[in-house]
């Protein structure tokens, strides 16, 4: 048993390459076999809500399906907080994973790919920055002005940011209105914000494991307490870090702590239980001398610190901070399915609970469903397959 | 408002001063007043479970109430992760806030002192290591060998290794039996181990918010998480940091988590929503720019972080992964109550009806239970009051 694998990786595969289309490129033609070739698409400029002209901005995406005559059987699929457009299928038919939905994504699926044509795109600001599918305008891209990576100088983004990106490869796919949008955990914000931003272009959203209509004060204080290890590492220099140089340990500390709070004590007790790291070096002998939940935290955290980076790390947690539709909920006009894990550590139940309140008393139609099992938050991910029924009945309504 | 003032401060007065006794000291004097002195017992040494010698050790205690003529009317009460020995009453008639279990312990209270003589401890290796009132021994102690603060050449020390040096405060107050050992979350681990270690001297056992009868290894992880920013802080030096420059940014960030875990969303709402810390500074403008919630959690920590140190941090939490009594159960001869709150997001309930199900399986009576309040952990200590009745019946029966 090889205890770093017991704890889910989330990462997708890095095989492959990336197809560049020109800004003014055709829509490429897909194929409906699972295997998926990434695509980005590149905006000429693009000023964000809080004023900051960014540009050029690449946007990484793939797709599954066929789009349609009339343009209409589109669905976005938006991903959560450490994931990349990667919903569906492999790009090597050696990949041992493959993306985060494709237990319901794929021919005769809920998202039925005979039927829809399905985009995942990679978020504003990618968690993944180093990544090598991963090619959206993060922190780590050069800036055209320097010749430098942007780092600290990124500017603030909200999930408004992101989706007003996702509005702009649709116009260039031909797209003008969508089927449904979809996501898990920050990606379900990002579907409700698309509601509430196009709503005249979003008839559906299905959100999963995706709190309410904008983020509590105790879900603020968790980002805070996901950055903080970040800001402490001294190589974080202020977000002044060279690339070749980043806060590693810090960046490792901060993804530790989402990984063990997307899961759950069920998980936790029964593949790892009390053992320790190693037999030979007893926990209570020395400081440090580790159980075995924590050398495979640790081990999983750090595999991913290779792929992602502090300065987007920082502005992705603000972005959910910052997320509030408030103010904006009256827009929606799309009916809702909203699902919840019952064990969800990360995103509370109760969260949801009040969001779909609010939604309703906004005038918006919501079903709900709930999964009652106890893998936590990433049970969203792991067991969406179980959303299937749900989601197949929504989707033809 | 003040903002910091709202996050529970858990810190108990500094007013007042310790009253030093000889190790061979006759029992002292007790008022059933409010008022209450703290005192100090030294043991000349003390071998830990895991073989390291410690001496002179100091016990920092106080107590509320007569001890009877036949010695039999004791109740120990043992303090959470973050706490000290003052569970009742005050040091000085100023003092703004009580001991933590004030509205359990005092005159007519559950544990009514008319009745009982109730002796609050430090523990061994206290959290609260600059605290004026805080004498027992910790890695802010002075190495008698060196002259110099233990720092990270305290040893590792177990739940175990408290309960030891308690019990010989114990002996030297002529204590052979006691009515019930008492305590709330790290304070109910000691309050079983004392059980189980010594179980002819343990006749009940009330635990509150206090997991089971070992640490699961969600748990284990999570602490790990706290101590995270200790380790990534450049002053932590591996311990060997200097008094007057110690950690004091990542004890800080530690200090936050544990804060933060043992309160709640219904809390963090209430109190905070989604203010920004300052009207002219909004959180959308700047990464530094903070909500309401994050200015007052780290004023909080700030302020614990300059009375505790983070050599004592490490090994509490290090105690606390260890704490293990699967092995031990059987001794227990105690009946017990355990008292759980449904809010809580650090000692999940599901812990406790594992626990209750295991001391069970082992043969204990075992009551339980269960407050409905919405304010996570802390409620334990907030609304203990609410187990008044309860517990009355138990300290009877």
């Amino acid at each position: 048993m090889s205890s770093t694998r017991d704890v889910p990786t989330i990462l997708t595969s890095t095989s492959g390459k990336v197809l560049q289309e020109a800004p003014t490129g055709r829509e490429p033609r897909y194929t409906a076999t699972s295997q998926v070739q990434k695509r980005a698409f590149t905006l000429d400029q693009y000023t964000t809500a809080s004023g900051a002209h960014l540009g050029p901005v690449p946007i990484g995406y793939e797709c599954y399906g066929h789009l349609n005559e009339a343009r209409d059987n589109a669905i976005l699929v938006l991903h959560y907080f450490t994931g990349t457009s990667h919903a569906a299928g492999r790009y090597h038919p050696d990949d041992v994973e493959a993306g985060y939905w494709d237990a319901l994504i794929g021919p005769g699926r809920a998202i039925d790919t005979d039927r829809f044509f399905v985009i995942g795109v990679d978020s504003l600001c990618n968690l993944n920055a180093r990544h090598p599918l991963v090619v959206s305008l993060t922190p780590a891209s050069l800036d055209p002005r320097t010749q430098r990576p942007y780092g600290a100088d990124f500017p603030v983004i909200r999930i408004t940011d992101m989706v007003r990106v996702q509005r702009e490869l649709l116009r260039h796919l031909g797209i003008e209105r969508l089927h449904a949008v979809v996501g898990p955990s920050m990606g379900s914000m990002q579907a409700l914000e698309w509601a509430a931003e196009f709503p005249d272009l979003v008839p559906r959203v299905f959100g999963a494991i995706g709190g309410g209509i904008a983020t509590e004060a105790y879900l603020i204080a968790w980002l805070r307490q996901w950055c903080a290890p970040i800001l402490l590492d001294p190589k974080f220099k202020d977000g002044h870090y060279p690339p070749e140089d980043p806060p590693f340990d810090g960046l490792s500390a901060a993804l530790e702590l989402v990984t063990l709070t997307a899961l759950s004590p069920e998980w936790a007790g029964r593949i790892f239980a009390r053992q320790p790291a190693d037999r030979k070096l007893p926990p209570e002998q020395k400081l440090e001398n580790l159980f075995s939940i924590e050398r495979a935290l640790a081990g999983t955290a750090r595999a991913r610190a290779e792929l992602t980076d502090a300065n987007a790390f920082l502005r992705l947690a603000k972005a959910v901070q910052l997320y509030d539709l408030r103010d904006r909920v009256q827009r929606i006009r799309a009916k809702v399915l909203w699902a919840t894990v019952a064990s969800d550590l990360l995103i509370l139940p109760e969260y949801s609970t009040r969001g779909v309140q609010d939604l309703r008393n906004a005038g918006v139609n919501v079903e709900t469903v709930s999964l009652p099992t106890e893998g936590g938050h990433l049970d969203g991910l792991h067991f969406a397959g179980k959303f299937s029924d749900s989601l197949r009945g929504f989707l033809n309504s």
